[in-house]
Order: C-alpha cells, then sequence, then structure tokens
C-alpha cells in the first residue's frame, strides 16, 4: 500500500497498526490500551462518525474541535491538492460529501437541480468508497472544487482509525446511514442562519436585505425536502437557536443551543446536568458568579424526539470570561473528559472561533469528547492527551 | 431552686448542668462537645427560639418535629395542669404566648379587642420573665386556658437549654425580639387558611361556607396589621401556598410551601440545591424516580424580602412514598444532618402528622435540623442522636 501523501503514515489500516504498540508523537499519542495490549482489538476498520450540517453553519470549526481532541492538527493532504476538501489528522480524516456530488456546477445547471437534492449526490460511489475504508481499504477519491466548480483529478485517502463524514446527506443513504458509529446533525434555526447570513453577506459583502432574503428562500424548500429529514437518524441533534433571554431577540447574536442526545445508544451515555433522568433549568450566574446582561440559563431533561426518548441539554447566553466556563464544567456529569476542565481548556484552544463564548462551542467540545470515548470503547485503544 | 413539675431536673439552669458532663437518656443524649469538655460555654443561658405563626396552622405540630431533633418526648409538664400550653422535653421548653394575654375571654369581650391585638398582649410580663429563664432563673408563667378562656394559677418554668417561645406575637416587642438566637415565621397563605378551615370547619364540623368565610373577613384585619408585619424580623419564613402544578387548583391539598432564608444570619448556614447561590428549578421524577400526577417541583435561588437578601428553597407537590423523598434529600446539602437519611427518618416517624408528604414537614424539619446546629454551636454542646 503506497502512500501518496505524507499523512500516510498516520492514515494506515488499524490492522497494520495494531502491532506498532504506542507511537509518542510529542503531545498526544493513540495507542493500544494498556488493560488489552496484546488481544487482537474487535474491530478491523475505523470507527465512522456523521455529521450533517448546511453549508456555511461552522462544520469546518466544529471538525476542527473534535479532530484535536484525538491529538495532533487536521490539515488537508500535505503535497496535495490545495483545493481538496479533506482534512487529516494523526489519526482522524475528515472527508466532505460534497466530493461526490454527481454532477459539477455546470452539469447542476443542465439538470436544474441544486446541489441539496438527492439525485446530484453519487450514493453509489459515497457508500462504495466508505465501505473500502471500513474494510482497511484505500480509495482514490473525487475531489469537487468549490472554488471552480469542476471536479479535480481524484486524491488517494488512507484508511484511518476514525473516519469523518461530514456535509449535507451523510445520512440520506440508508447503506451508509446503516454503518455509522455515531450520527450527529447540527441544526441551525431559519432565524439564526437567517441572521447569520445578513452579517456576513449584508454587512461584510454589501448584498441587501431582499437579495439575502431571496436567497435563503430559493434554497429552503430543497434544503427542507433532503436535508431537514435526515436529523431523525442522529443520535445527537445541536440546535442553535435565537435567545430566549431577550424578549423578541432578532439579532442572531446570542444564541440558545440545545444538544438533544437519543437514548440507549451503543458506547453513548449522555451527558447530564446535577441528576440524571430529572428535569433541572439552572441559572448559574447569582451570588458565586457574576454574569453580565442578559445572563446564561441551562436547561436539561428528558423528552422526545420524532418518537424515540431522548434528553436534551441546553444553554442559552454567553460566556463572558473562563472563570464562567470552569463553574458550568464542574457541574456537568458524564463529560468523557479525561481530566478537570479539559472542556474549558478546549474552548480556550479555539477560543477566536465562533461559538466559543457559547452553547455552540461548548457542545461541540462535548460532542468531541463523547465521540472520543466512543472510538476507545470500539477500538479498545486509549486516546492519551496532555493536560 | 424547688423543682414544682417532675421534668424540673431535666429544665434546670444550664450553669447547673455544665458541671454533669453526658446524662445519658436511651437514645440520645445532651452531652458537653468532646473538643470542649472542660471549658465554660460561652452562654449561660438557654439558646432562644422563635417560632410566630396564627393560630391552626400546625404549630405543634412544627414544634414536635423540632423538638424530637434534639432526643427525648416532649410532654406538658407532667403532674400539672393538664390544659397547660407548655411542652417540655429533656432540653428543649415550648411556652406558648397565649400564656401572656393580657386579659382573659371576658376582658376582651370588654376591651372590644381581639386577641391578635398587640394591646391584649402582656408584653412586660413576656419581657421579664424571658430575660429570667434567659439568665438561667426558673419563672412562674400564667396558664391561658383555651378551654375555658380564664387564667389559671401559674406554673413554675425551669430555665431549659432551648427555650422556645411560639405564638401570634414573638417578635412584636423589640425587647424580647432581639433576645432571639433565631426567628422562624409560618406563614400560611390565605387560600390555604381558607381551603383548610373549609376542610375542617364545613366538612368535619357542620359550618356554612358563607359562615367560614365571614369568621375568616372578620379576623383578617388585626391579622394583616398585629402579626403578618413581624415577618420582616425572621430568619426563615415558611410560607406555604397552593400549587402551581394544577392550574387554578384551589382545593388545597396540594401545596407549594417555600422557605424564605436571610443570608447572614449567625450560625446559620441555608441549605441549597444542587449548586449554592445559583437559580435552579429541579423536577425530579423521570427516568429514575417516577411520581404520580401532578408530580413534584423544586425551586431554589436568591431573592430579596423586605429589602435583605435571601434564598429561597421550595417545593410544590407531594411524595408519593419514602423512595421519592430519599431521592430529595439526597440533592440537598448544608442540612445539617448527623447521619445520611435523617430528614427522611424524621418525616418518618410522623409520617400521620400533617404535611409529612409535602414541603411543609420537609421544610419543618429541615429547620429544626437547622435549630439544633445552631443550638450546638451557640452551646458548644453536641446534641447525640441515635441513627
Amino acid at each position: 500500500m503506497a502512500s501518496m501523501t505524507m499523512s500516510a503514515a498516520c492514515a494506515q489500516p488499524l490492522a497494520a497498526r495494531k502491532f506498532q504498540g504506542s507511537r509518542v508523537s510529542g503531545k498526544s499519542v493513540v495507542r493500544a490500551a494498556k488493560r488489552n495490549v496484546t488481544v487482537k482489538a474487535e474491530r478491523d476498520g475505523p470507527v465512522l462518525i456523521g455529521l450533517a450540517a448546511d453549508s456555511g453553519c461552522g462544520k469546518s470549526t466544529f471538525m476542527r474541535r473534535m479532530t484535536s481532541l484525538f491529538g495532533g492538527k487536521a490539515t488537508p493532504p500535505e503535497g496535495g491538492n490545495p483545493d481538496s476538501n479533506t482534512l487529516i489528522s494523526d489519526s482522524t480524516t475528515v472527508l466532505c460529501l460534497d466530493d461526490y456530488h454527481l454532477n459539477d456546477r455546470n452539469g447542476r445547471k443542465e439538470s436544474g437541480l441544486t446541489a441539496l437534492n438527492l439525485k446530484e449526490q453519487n450514493f453509489d460511489l459515497m457508500y462504495e468508497q466508505t465501505k473500502a475504508l471500513m474494510e482497511g481499504k484505500a480509495v482514490d477519491k473525487p475531489i469537487y472544487n468549490h472554488v471552480t466548480g469542476v471536479f479535480d483529478p481524484a486524491e488517494k485517502i488512507e484508511s484511518p482509525s476514525i473516519l469523518i463524514l461530514e456535509g449535507l446527506h451523510p445520512f440520506a443513504d440508508e447503506r451508509v446511514r446503516d454503518m455509522f458509529d455515531f450520527k450527529i446533525y447540527l441544526d441551525i434555526s431559519d432565524d439564526v442562519k437567517f441572521a447569520w447570513k445578513i452579517q456576513r453577506d449584508m454587512a461584510e459583502r454589501g448584498h441587501s436585505l431582499e437579495s439575502i432574503k431571496a436567497s435563503i428562500e430559493a434554497r429552503k424548500p430543497d434544503f427542507d425536502e433532503f436535508v431537514d429529514p435526515q436529523k431523525q437518524y442522529a443520535d445527537i441533534v445541536i440546535q442553535v437557536l435565537p435567545t430566549q433571554l431577550i424578549p423578541d431577540d432578532n439579532e442572531g447574536k446570542i444564541l440558545r443551543v440545545r444538544m438533544i442526545m437519543k437514548e440507549g445508544v451503543e458506547n453513548f451515555d449522555a451527558p447530564y446536568l446535577f441528576d440524571e433522568g430529572s428535569t433541572i433549568s439552572w441559572i448559574p450566574c447569582g451570588r458565586k458568579l457574576t454574569c453580565s446582561y442578559p445572563g446564561i440559563k441551562f436547561f436539561y431533561g428528558p423528552d422526545t424526539f420524532f418518537g424515540e426518548e431522548v434528553s436534551v441539554l441546553e444553554m442559552d447566553g454567553q460566556f463572558d470570561k473562563l472563570e464562567e466556563l470552569i463553574y458550568v464544567e464542574s457541574h456537568l456529569s458524564n463529560t468523557s473528559t479525561k481530566f478537570y476542565g479539559e472542556i474549558t481548556q478546549q474552548m480556550l484552544k479555539y477560543q477566536n472561533g465562533p461559538g466559543s463564548n457559547n452553547g455552540t462551542g461548548l457542545f461541540q467540545t462535548l460532542c468531541g469528547l463523547k465521540v472520543r470515548e466512543l472510538y476507545e470503547r470500539i477500538s479498545e485503544k486509549e486516546v492519551v492527551t496532555a493536560a
């Protein structure tokens, strides 16, 4: 199996790597768990994680938060196509499902369908290549060039320890859907999408309010038909909504973020606030912690979602400073951190990224920690991170 | 100092008792704290506790809950007047302030004032006798006979370790008010009083709804003028309100009970739920605990009361069974219990008393535990109870 990228040494199949023992690489290593060094792991292929979300909703920040928990830095394949959509770190590979578009931009002009349409995806190829990667094989994956709108020559992708598929339709095709170990749906509400788009396209790019509204409206039917229904399959849905702390707020700057977590998911124990299985609302601001207006409010409780039992963890508002986050972290349980304050440390690492001071960053981090634990349980390997 | 009652041996001044060491009396003893056996306690007289409340609001149950935490059984002075309003246990003496009424029933007919009126109290005598008891002296206290409406011959009261004054006006006279170590106000809302009175006077005694309404209305102005204002002085106010779990409930069977606790009170640390100083609402019913309709809801948070900082602990609803109480107890902090489950054990002891399945009993018990701790801190003695 010849390596085509600089990172291939890190992305070789698990089966080969298993006999090398621990590989120390600076701050963190992926190594066989002490309790189980010589025993063959029950899984040969990667652990498969899916992230469904609309474009422009912060998937890349989410992915950086998640992959960094496995140690090392995730970068596009070194020496490869600079427009590659792939992110590779020591143990993770993130593939963007846009690479499995059926037609390029011109092709979609001919078909008259949007990139949101299921008919515009090459699900057969997506399935075949995912299956191959899951079997430890390398694949030559197409590259959809977002700049030019055409397909660039394929790039070779080795089978990693953790394979993450992110894009518009990871859970639309049943064959791939059934392969995932864990499914995440990032659900940005229309109000927040609108507020973000106004911020970006009007304030920064000079578009008119009308044109922004029109572009959102034009896209919405296809999004609702082809992307949105996938959230019923997700193990975790992260919903991003306008704050309820300010009456009638439509600025979209202060967010209410809900993490909806399915019950009974293998290798996943939902984080909770104070008392598992009960219903709690918590305003941490008070005598011990002072927050500026409009404060912070947490909620935790059981619910149903698409007819299934879930628990919901919710944060409304944003942190003013680090103290507030560590205060909150110390009251969350089942977070799968490896040391006290790991959530806060992670959030600090990406403090300039969007959502670092609110529930988006917090729940993405929490989600990453749960994925790391899930990986450890399935692979029977331990991810060692430096405190 | 001659004893006039059988319980005098238990009610002798603290100064005399201090040199006896531990006195074991079955299940529980009041003894000098181990850390401080030979050092003179900073207080010679009793610890003084006040309980203000309207008549017929469960003061006697409250008193039984509280005194039982000090061990032994509280009974009227043995061999004394069977209509005595006094309750004496090994270490506690509960005096009813009705004994300090200025006039008897006929006298009030002449004055035209109700027993609620401040002018109908002999505050000078109340002050003198409280002061004497606080100095370790015995007093000859009048007995107001509730059955006959006249004063019976005085009974001798020895100075106890814990003196509790309960009645309509413990905090109305400034001289006595300033002597209390801890002040409690039991505040039954008009709606609940009305519901209770209907239950008792209509269902059990055959009164008409109109006559009950009339008797409540007639009493209310004096109550509001002379009793209610005292709650501003209380360290703890226990408010009993109709439930909010059932919309428009006026049955008064399910109660919402709030314990309003002043901040910065010497020798008192307010109990809290989960996270001190923050704001929390908690529905314990859920995956781990199932409750019948309408369930149970707790609230905890900071507030202000008569311009002073307080924290509020609230319970709405009632317990179906013991399991729910121990579940709740395990999530409360700063309860001053001496062993795990003491609150539940105490509630079980009085399970047939009113309020044993709701916040009334829970907060009265909690209040009693805080008073016990306060007593221990002030007296530097340890109350030993059997688990």
